[in-house]
This record gives C-alpha cells, structure tokens and sequence, in this order.
C-alpha cells in the first residue's frame, strides 16, 4: 500500500521543488525517496491514530504497581511483562541477561552524639493518600555505590560540595580533612558531592535535600502537593561515572556470565568514603547543631535556620554504612523488526524499566511511551507497512545503578553496533510541558521538523512554536526575546550523561538523541517512594497526553530514520555548533587570563587584607599561576575547512534525493559513520572509556556536560600543556570528520 | 597663634607649587589661604587628638539610657542633656521649641478570625541579657501615620509591596481591592507600603519582618547574635513624605506655637488606611493560612512555609488601629560659634536625638560623634582657634516620625538660611565598616581628600583606600575590578530621603553632605527595643572607634568649610556626574521603547497565551502605549555648556586662592548660592515642596533617591509630555547654574 513507483516520485519531487519552500523542499528531498513525501506522512497519520493515552496510562499503572528495582523480584516481573507485550505487539522479542555488581544496604546509621544525641531514622513514611508508598520490597534510603565505613568526626556544612565551594571554605579557615561533610542536593550530580569531598581528605559524606531546591520552598509536599515532604529521600548511585558508567567490574567489555572481572578493591568508580542520603528531617538537628562561621548568603537554604559552616570540633557525628556487595542478573529486553531494505542498518530506541522504588515517573512513564511506539509500529507493520532499516527498541534494567544495563549490552554488542547501529534514540520519564531535544547536532533540522509536525496537547500549536514561545517570554533583554521570537531551528542540547544514551553516543560514537516533555511537571518525588502512578496522574502528566506526544515525537524519528531515502544528518548545523564551542572555549581561554591576571594584582595591591570584615578572619586567596597565550589556530582551521565541506555535501545531499543509484547505500552508510570520526582513540584524558572529542559528562559536573571537554575542563583545571595538546587531539579529529565528509561528497558526485 | 602673614603664605605656596603634586597642590590652594596648609593640618591633628573614643562610649550610654522619642519625658531630658554639654563646650546653645502633631497608639488588634482564630501579640520580648529592653515608657510596636481604622476582610501577600509586585498579582488574577494586605519590609520604603496598597483599592496593611531579610537567614537572632528575633518589630513612619516632610499640620512653614495649621483631614501625608507592623512571630500564622497560587520564587522569603499569595477568600483578618493625634512639643538643640571673618556665613551640621525607643544606634552614635566634634572644636576655640565662618550644630527632635524638628526648624528659618548657610553636613547613626557618603557633586575631591586623610581603626589604611580595596574585591568582572583598583575619587552617592538633609537640600537648595560608617555592623534592632547600649557595644562599634573616624571625618569637612579661603566646591564634578544622569535617563528612555515594542510584539504573537503553564490561568499582561521619540538635545546643549565653564571656573579658583582681594567673599557667596540655580519655583510635579531638579526622594521608592528625578519618573510612569515638559525644565535649571558660573569667572577674572 505504501510503495509507489519511482515515476511518480520524482514527479512529485518536481512539483515540490515548484510550489514548496525551501524547508518543505528539504524534507521532501532527503527523507522521501521510495517512499513519497505523501507516503511517509501517511504512515506518521496512521501512526498517531494508534497512539493512545489510555493504553500509556495502564501501562504506567502496570509497571509501576510495585517496587522493581535491579535484582528484585519485580524487576524481573516488569522486564517478563515488557517482553510478553513486544510478543503481543508482533516484535521479535528476549531477554539479554548480565550478572552486574550491586550494592544493596546491609547497615545504615547516622547519629548526632555530641553536643546532644539524635538518630536519624532515615526512613520515609507511607501515606494514607497513595497505597504503593506502603508496600513491601522497597529499597531503603541509600546511595549506591558508597564505601562500606564506619567514622564518627566533626561535621563541616559544604553547601553543594563543588570544588569551589571548598575553596571558599578554604579562605575562612575551616578544612575538612578527618571531617564528615554535609552537601545538599543541587547544582552537582550527586556522585560529585562524595568524590569531591574524598579529594578533600573528608572521611564521610552526607547529602541531604534543602526545602529550598525541591521541597516546601517550592510548593507543598506530598501528598498536599507534589514536592519533597520532611521524610523524603533521593536515592541514587554515586558511582563516579564520569570515569565509566556500567558494571565497575567488567569496563569495557559485556558483564556476560563468563567475564574476566576486576577484584572489587581495584573498581576506581566505586567510592572511598562512606555516603547517606538523608530527608530534611533528618538534616535539621545537625544542621542546628553547627556553629562557626555564618555559611555566605548564596549557600543558604529554606530550613528555619542561620545556616553555618561548623567545623569548630564541637560536634560528634557517626556516619556508618555497610553493604552486601552481590551480583545480581540484569534483564535487558531486545525487541527488533527487521527491516525491509537494509536489514543490517539498526535505528535503536531505549528506555529503562528499572526503578529506584515504583517508579511511575522515573523511568515508566518514558517506558510506556516507548511501548506504545512498539504497539502503534507493530499494528502498522501487521497492515503491511515494512521499515526499510531494522528497528531495535530496548528496554534497560540496571540504569539507575549507573547505566548498567544499556552499558553492558553496548559493550557486549560493541562490533557489531560500531558497523549497524544509525542511531540511538532515548527517553527516561516523561511530564507536562515542553520539548526536550538534546543530541548529536547533525540532527538539528531533522528534531527541527518533527517538533513543527507534533501538537502540544495543552495549547494545539506545535511543540516547536509553544517552546519558541516560553524562550521569548523567558528571554531577559529585549534583544534576547526578538532573537528567540524569530527563530525558525530547535537549538539541539549537548548530551553529557545520566542516562542510558551514554555508551552509544561516548564510548562507541553512534548519532544519538533524547528526548523528553517536562517544565510543568516539577515536585520532589524524584527516586523516593513517592514517585508513583497516584502521584502521576495528579502531577505529572495528568491524562497521558504528554505520553502520547512523546510517542509521537520518538515515533516520527524512528520511521523517518528507518525510511530514509538520504539520512537525515545535515554536518552543517554540526560545524556551526561546534564553532559556538571554540568561541566559548576561547573566550574561557582569555577570560581565565585576564581574571588570573587582575585577582593576583588584587592580592599583591593588598586588597584581599583590606576589605574583609578583620572579625571573619578570612584568609586571603592564594595567587594563581599565570596563563599563557593559547593557540587555537589549529583547531579553527579544521572547523573553517569543515564549514565549507559541510555545506558542499549538504547541497549534494539535496540533489542525491532524486537518485536511485545503488551507491547511495554507501552514501548514508558513510554519514551514520561520520560521527565516530570525532572518537579518539586513547580517549579522554585520565578516562579512556570517554572517547567523543566533543560530548562528555564534566568530570566535576557529573551529568552536567562539557562541550569539547578535552579543552575546556584542561583550562578550567589550569593544566595549560594539557589544553594544547587537547587542541591538537580535536583538531585531528575534526580533520578526520572533514575527510569523511570529503569522501562522502566524492562518492555522491560520482553517482550523479 | 593659628594666623600667619600673606607674605610667608604666598611663599609657602610657592614651594607647594614646586614640590608638590597636582592634587596637593590644589589642596594647598583652594583651601589655604589665611591659614596655610600646613595650618590647617596643625589644627586637624589637634582636633584629632581631641577626639576621644571614651567619651563617645560614655554619650552613648547616657544619651541611649532610656527611651525618649518624640513628646516624651525621657525626650526632654536627652535635649536638656544635649544643651548642657554644648554650653560646657563653650558653644553658644539654646533650645528651639515646635509644636508637632504625632500620632501614638490607643487601640491595636490584629486577629484571624477564620479558617482559624489567632491574636497576634504585637509585642518586643524583654531580654534578661539587655537591661534596657525591659524598661517602661517604650512606645508600641507600631507606624506613625497610619489612619484610625476597623477593617475585617480576605488577606492577600503582596511581596514588598512595590507597584511591580500588583503587576504580577493582577497576572495571577488576584486583586487587593477591599482586602486587606501582608507586605515584607525590605526594597522599598516602609511607607510606600501601605500607600500603593491604598491605590489598589486595599483596605488595611500588614508589614513584616521576614527573617530572610534581617533575621535568622542573616545570622542569630537577639541576643545569641545581632539578627531579628521572633518579636523584634520594626516601628517606623509611614508619612507620604515623598510629598513634603516634616509636621502634616504646617507644610513649608515653622511648626510654631502660633503658626496657621491645616486640619487633619486636609493633610495629604497622613496615610487614608490602617497599617501595622509584625514581627514573623505574629506573620507566621497569617502566611501559613494563606491558600491561592504559589508566590513567585522571588517573593519568598525564610520561614519555613509554602508562601502563597492567598487572596481566595478562605481568610477572614481583622486590623484594628486608634491613635492619639496629639500637638507635642520637639525640642531642636541650636549651638553656634560665630566666624570671625565671615560670621554671617553659616556651616550648618546636623544629627537627630530622637529615638523610636533608646536608639543607641539610631541616632545616638551618630549624636555621639556629633558631640565629640563639638567639644573638640570648643577646646580648639578655648585654645585660641577662631573660624573663620559661622559654626551651627543642631540635634533634631522628630526626626523618626519623617524629619519633624529639621523640617519646621529649616522652613522657619528659611529666609536666613538661604542667605546665610554655605552647607548643611549630616549624620544619622554610625557602625564599624567602611565610609558612606553622599551629597552635592561639588563636594566630590573635597569629600576625596577628608577620606584619603583620615585613617580606618581596623587595618590602618585610609578610609578611602579601604573602601576602594572593598569595591576592587566585589566588583564582578575583572575590568570592573581593575577599574575600581585605580579610582583616585570617591564618587559621592545622590541624596534621596531618610534623614534630616531633606529640607535643607531638597527644599532649600543648600549644599550637602552626608556620611556615616557601616557594612559590617548589620544586625535587625533598627528602631526596635533591642536598639540599645548592649547591643551596640557587641555588634555595632566595639570600642567606638569608628566614632572616632566618624568625627575625624565630619570634623575635618566642618573646619576645613568653616575656614576655606576659596570654597571648596568643584562643579566640574557636579558636571561629570549629572552628564552620567542624562546618559542614564536616555538609555531608560530607549530601553523603554525596545522592550514596549518587544513585548507588544509577544503579545500579538501569543507568546503569552503559550508559554504559562494553563494550569495557572495566567493574565496576558497588556498592550503598552508605544513610547515617542523624546528629544533630549536642549538639555544635553546645557549641560555641555556647564562642561566648559566649570573647567573654566575650576582653573581661576585655584589662582583666586593665593589673591588676598576682598572681591573673593562675592565669588564664595556665588559658589554656595549655585546650588539654588538647581531648585525648580514650582517644584517637581505632584509634589512642589521638592524643589530641586537633580535630586528627589522616588515617588515609588521613598527613601531611595531619584536622580533628574522629573524626567525619570515621567518616564518611569510613561508620562511622555511630561517627560518632555521635565526636560526643558532642568535644562533651564542648568542653564542658570551656567550663568551663575559665569557671573563667578567674570568677577574673578576682574579680581585677578
């Protein structure tokens, strides 16, 4: 039903090429060969038919209706109902086991015992309002991947443990060496807090949520509304990821049953030190408890209290945490279509299944959307709709213990992703509000399309125009909202980590998107018992209509990947991003001088004795090393080389739409192939498992992103040699882009 | 034993001309003559010597012993013990009685009634650690000025109360009118509460002390720390003073025994509402009641609630308020040295004694200070020094309930004093920090030169280089940081209200300065009964040293204006500053047509119909008027005019101070009269009393000054023939400041 003949394409393609703009020439041209334009439409209209939010919403019901956490019997419960209903929905469906590490709490204590005794209870209560908060088999409130330990020291407030925020410590005199630390949640990854207060000679980590981040600060707590109340906790995993997230036993390779492990002591991602989770209620009595110094105004929270730093060696706190370190099977469930055309080209999806607790919003909501994707292709596939390229849509265990999962199944499968795979496409929960697109910046104008096509279900306008709308409102200066009101592409986010996208973009250099609807869905339920289905429907996503646009977001760049004529990728918006980059690092380059440069002449003038309050006895900040010119002449020169080869290929692109050469085959085979270009063989510095010269997890920031990190995090650390060298290193792997863009362009020129 | 011959001292001059830098040697020049530099010098050190930190520590403790505001037994005794010291310091003193309406409370309630009942207690807690909390014939925790009332109705929290603050209610559906409101103190002026609620239609006013602004979030709480305990209130006026100062009765002329009074219901600065302060004791209940939508992040404060903006009907608030409108009499304490060349040349200096309770802080430390310079000053004249001008010292009466005793003293002496006061110096309260001063543009290098001589207590560098170390270190940006390491002036602030130099420039055209230290003597006992001799000796000048400096620098200002051969008043700076005002008022301008054009334009798009979450039921704001072109060009023609005849005028000063013409008395009296080219006849629109075109107290800030404050504030408020009609007003103003200038240089090139 879907085929035409080739004729009648190109007649189309004429007439498009008459009466369409140049955009809607674009989408016609690059995605539509085979299938016409008119065809693929009509394939996205029956697609959205089948999409229903009533079908979401039983699934999140489903899913969520206990604890599933890794290892668990529910666990293994939810990946068995994933893998009966892919069966159900025509896929071709199992289940890949690993044998992972996971730590689960064997004991927990954290007690105040001078200047007076309190316990922390460290328990969160069920409430009356939601029946899932009072079931059995629920994780209890921990972090994993914390050392097994058992200290008793002062306490030091370190707000939300950054490396400056230590430095500021630092200067009033308060060192934490021997000491536990108390970080709220904020601002770092989690995992961050423990690891940077490691490095400070901290013996023990406590990280608790402020009501000011996600609690009353913000709104009424649950169950009067959705944000933390006094007994919430965050669990998580503190794994330092940003070395390599997965298994810590088995980097680099699949956990299988028979893989040569590391001895555990020799995992450098697990921690050192001794890490709690604790709610504000437990938080409040030690927190009181501190004296010294007035913590500085931008390190207070919303806790009834004059926030102080401590570490005056009045307090005794005991922090003691042990572990049953065991492996435990993780059950990724693989469903493929195969496709038609070219069954060794691979458009994968994931989600995961596991959660923390229930999980109805992390991860089940993102998951239910994946399966009525699943649903919704397999309907159209038993109609007889055929995708040209084989589909792969995965649901994860393990991803809450730092992308176990997805990890292990990359790293086990990593020969054959490396020829297949033309994408990876991620969600992980999903909420009311607006698009979230982040990814591989070739894709810019492809994400682009697709949010001009998908209906926010609140407004009726297209999620583009609703998110083009909430950036000028937003937008500070008047100059600022013009711009973003006549903005015409979605600028795609840069991905750094803390979801199961990490292996296939990082490590193994495959195009990568995620996506995900929020802004208008906040509250502090996140990994506590109280992320739930009756939470949910009351907070999140009230109806599953955001469920349903995430499905038709996600669906969309699945088909349109699956069936295009030419993929999808423009390098163009890739050479113009990344030039953003270097005038970013750049411009960090010189600003880092210039402040190095007027902060040594504060302290030589004398200024940092004079102007502090002489009570507060602040010390004066050391003098910084001063920073040499950095060229940055070889790295531009591979960009501008890029700029014009980019948009060659790009009009050549355009042009091979039209084509029916058999070598087109090879043609897009080169383009899904170009972002490994950008790997670098030794990886990162100081973590080879981080291979993309341009994306990574900041290894101060966690999650947070660093765009050419090699660069930026060598200037931000002052290592100038190493920020040369990384200069280089980037510089060669944009030239080796811009050859495969070159043989790319010969190949298409020699078919047309 | 101070006078030396013209001949030594032109010889003097000479070699200062030969050795010394430019800047000395202006120093040298415009303040030298009669007595030499070096003369001068002697008398400072003198007079530095003379000033004793003890004494000011024993002032304050008498002076702060016991209450005494306004009226009261305890407010005759600190006058009569003021007039005594003066006359034991050889001054010629005398007291000067006004009779002034002031409002004391009969009747205050303040209940909720429903959803539940609580009656704020309204109440200051004595502490045993401070034996003057617990004394008798303090005043109650209220406003001055506040109307009778009986109000019962809905509450609604306004934020700080500022017209911005309705903007965003009116976008949240929530309107005040009939209803009563809880504003925060803070951002605005107490009394610019109550009266923008009143313009809303609200019936009643609430203002609270949240801890976020002086309380716990800023450190301890009274008397573990300096911060604002659970009841500490703060009283205060609520006059409209912005539309005249001083007695309600009587504005622009004495308050005496006979004078023509209005009625009271006639009187336009007596609020048309009932109003109340809290302590968050009393707040807390109020705000936790509150239902309807969630403040805006900006708007919350500490406590540890969700803060709501109420306004749904569910509160049922009962405020209640009778007062006492009695006439009390408000002693003004005079004391004169007559000049012994210029006696009809007065240097007026001024501090109020006045205290809402002790007031150790506000204004005895200030009083202190000022007495200290007195008896100095009368040990110098004991000593055979003889200045050369008139001195004038005066400790206002009134001036917590908006400048009662300096207002009626300055309109009823007006006549003299447009003829006879060459500046007007005040104070207002001191603390341990850095030096704050502000005035008259003129005064800019003299202020300069007082603060690079007088030495900082705590780290022995000037006052001024102390300061400049502060900025340097605060400052944002390394350029704004290198900019501030390599200041030479100290830019003095714009005067707006608060204290008692309102009159007197504001009115009268004389002028002034005003200083004061802080910045590291924060606490919240400001106007409280925890405003006393124990809490300032812990948290506010230990040791009275920045007394001292207090009246090194106040002291210096007085001699070195008491016996200045030529006036040191530079309107090259008075130039440079009010071009930065113009520069400011155009970008305002222009920035206002930018962002009405953007904003209309997002309005038409529907940017504001997209972008708020729907379930917030977000108002659209409205259509803006479009903003005409407004032609600056007759006002920037003036002031580059007075650009070139200041230089001119600046270059003959310094060759005038080494003339001996008696013609130079003209030239002084031209240099202090200038100010008055500034006042408008009319004065500003809406508020004739305000005289003068560059500096004004905000109609909608109070305290806060306004600079060209006719055109800001037309602009402000989209009075666009205004703003044009203001333009042509101060551009006349500074056109007769220019002749004026030139009226000077042609007598002075006719004396030279």
């Amino acid at each position: 039903m879907l085929k035409k003949s080739h004729s009648i394409l190109l007649w189309c393609i004429a007439i498009a090429f008459a009466l369409q703009t140049a955009e809607a020439q674009r989408k016609a041209k690059v995605h539509a060969e085979g299938k016409s334009f008119q065809d693929q439409k009509s394939v996205e209209t029956q697609f959205d038919r089948l999409v229903q939010a009533q079908s979401i919403g039983e699934n999140i019901k489903q899913l969520s209706a206990e604890p599933h956490h890794l290892g668990s019997a529910g666990g293994k419960r939810v990946a068995d109902a994933i893998l009966a209903k892919f069966k159900e929905y025509g896929w071709d469906a199992s289940i890949e086991t690993y044998k992972v590490l996971f730590p689960t709490p064997k004991t927990r204590i954290l007690e105040l015992i001078e200047p007076q005794r309190f316990v922390a209870g460290l328990q969160e209560l069920p409430v009356a309002e939601d029946p899932t908060t009072g079931q059995s088999g629920q994780l209890p409130t921990y972090v994993a991947w914390s050392a097994d330990g058992d200290v008793t020291a002062d306490l030091v407030y370190v707000n939300f443990g950054l490396p400056s925020d230590y430095e500021q410590l630092n200067r009033l005199g308060v060192d934490v060496k021997g000491k536990i630390v108390i970080a709220r949640y904020g601002r770092s990854w989690r995992g961050t807090k423990p690891k940077v207060a490691f490095e400070h000679g901290a013996v023990g980590c406590i990280i608790y949520s402020d009501p000011k981040e996600d609690g009353y600060f913000q709104g009424d707590g649950y169950p009067a509304g959705a944000f933390k109340n006094e007994y919430t906790v965050q669990r998580g995993s503190v794994m330092d990821m940003v070395i390599y997230p997965g298994d810590p036993l088995t980097p680099g390779i699949g956990a299988t049953e028979s893989a040569k492990r590391l001895k555990r002591e020799d995992a450098t991602t697990i921690l050192k030190i001794p890490v709690l989770p604790i709610s504000y209620h437990d938080a409040l009595p030690l927190l009181s408890a501190l004296g010294g110094e007035v913590a500085p105004a931008e390190w207070r929270g919303a806790l009834p209290i004059t926030y102080k730093v401590g570490g005056t060696g009045t307090l005794k706190v005991h922090l003691k945490t042990e572990f049953n370190w065991d492996l435990v099977p993780a059950y990724d469930v693989i469903a493929k279509i195969k496709g038609s055309d070219f069954p060794d080209e691979w458009v994968i999806r994931g989600n995961h299944h596991d959660a923390w607790v229930n999980g109805a919003s992390d991860p089940i909501s993102g998951q239910a959307a994946l399966l009525e994707e699943a649903k919704a292709i397999g309907q159209l596939v038993k109609a007889g709709y055929k995708p040209k390229r084989t589909l792969v849509y995965c649901a994860w265990d393990g991803e809450e213990q730092s992308l176990l999962g997805s990890t292990e199944w990359a790293e086990d499968h990593q020969k054959e992703l490396e020829k297949k795979a033309v994408a990876y496409i991620n969600t992980d929960g999903n909420g009311r509000g607006f698009l979230g697109a982040e990814g591989s910046h070739a894709f810019e104008q492809f994400v682009t399309d697709i949010a001009k096509d998908v209906k926010d279900p609140q407004t009726g306008v297209s999620v583009f125009e609703r998110l083009r709308a909430a950036e000028a409102v937003r937008a500070v200066s008047a100059k600022q909202k013009q711009e973003a009101l006549s903005k015409t592409t979605l600028k795609l986010g840069a991905l750094g980590t803390g979801s199961d996208y990490s292996s296939f973009l990082q490590h193994i250099g495959i195009p990568t998107l995620s996506f995900g609807f929020g802004g208008e869905s906040a509250g502090g339920e996140y990994h506590s018992i109280y992320d739930s289905y009756a939470n949910y429907v009351r907070f999140k996503d009230p109806g599953f209509v955001y469920g349903v646009a995430l499905s038709q977001v996600v669906g969309r760049a699945v088909l349109r990947l699956a069936d295009a004529n030419v993929l999808p990728l423009d390098y163009r918006s890739f050479h113009q991003t990344v030039n953003t980059y270097l005038t970013e690092v750049k411009k960090l380059a010189e600003q880092t001088r210039e402040e190095s440069a007027v902060e040594n002449k504060l302290i030589v003038s004398g200024a940092y004795k004079l102007a502090p309050d002489p009570k507060q006895h602040l010390a004066e900040p050391a003098l910084k090393d001063s920073v040499p010119s950095i060229d940055f002449t070889s790295l531009q020169t591979s960009i501008d080389s890029l700029g014009k080869s980019t948009k060659i290929l790009y009009d050549l692109q355009v042009k091979l739409a039209s084509s029916t050469d058999k070598r087109k085959e090879k043609v897009n085979e080169i383009l899904f192939q170009a972002e490994k270009s950008l790997l670098i063989d030794n990886g990162l510095p100081r973590r080879p498992w981080y291979k993309h010269s341009i994306y990574a997890p900041g290894f101060y920031t966690g999650y947070g992103v660093k765009t050419l990190p090699g660069i930026r995090e060598a200037i931000e650390e002052r290592h100038w040699q190493e920020a040369k060298e990384q200069i280089s290193v980037v510089a060669l792997t944009i030239q080796k882009l811009n050859q495969t863009i070159n043989t790319a362009i010969d190949l298409v020129k020699s078919i047309l």
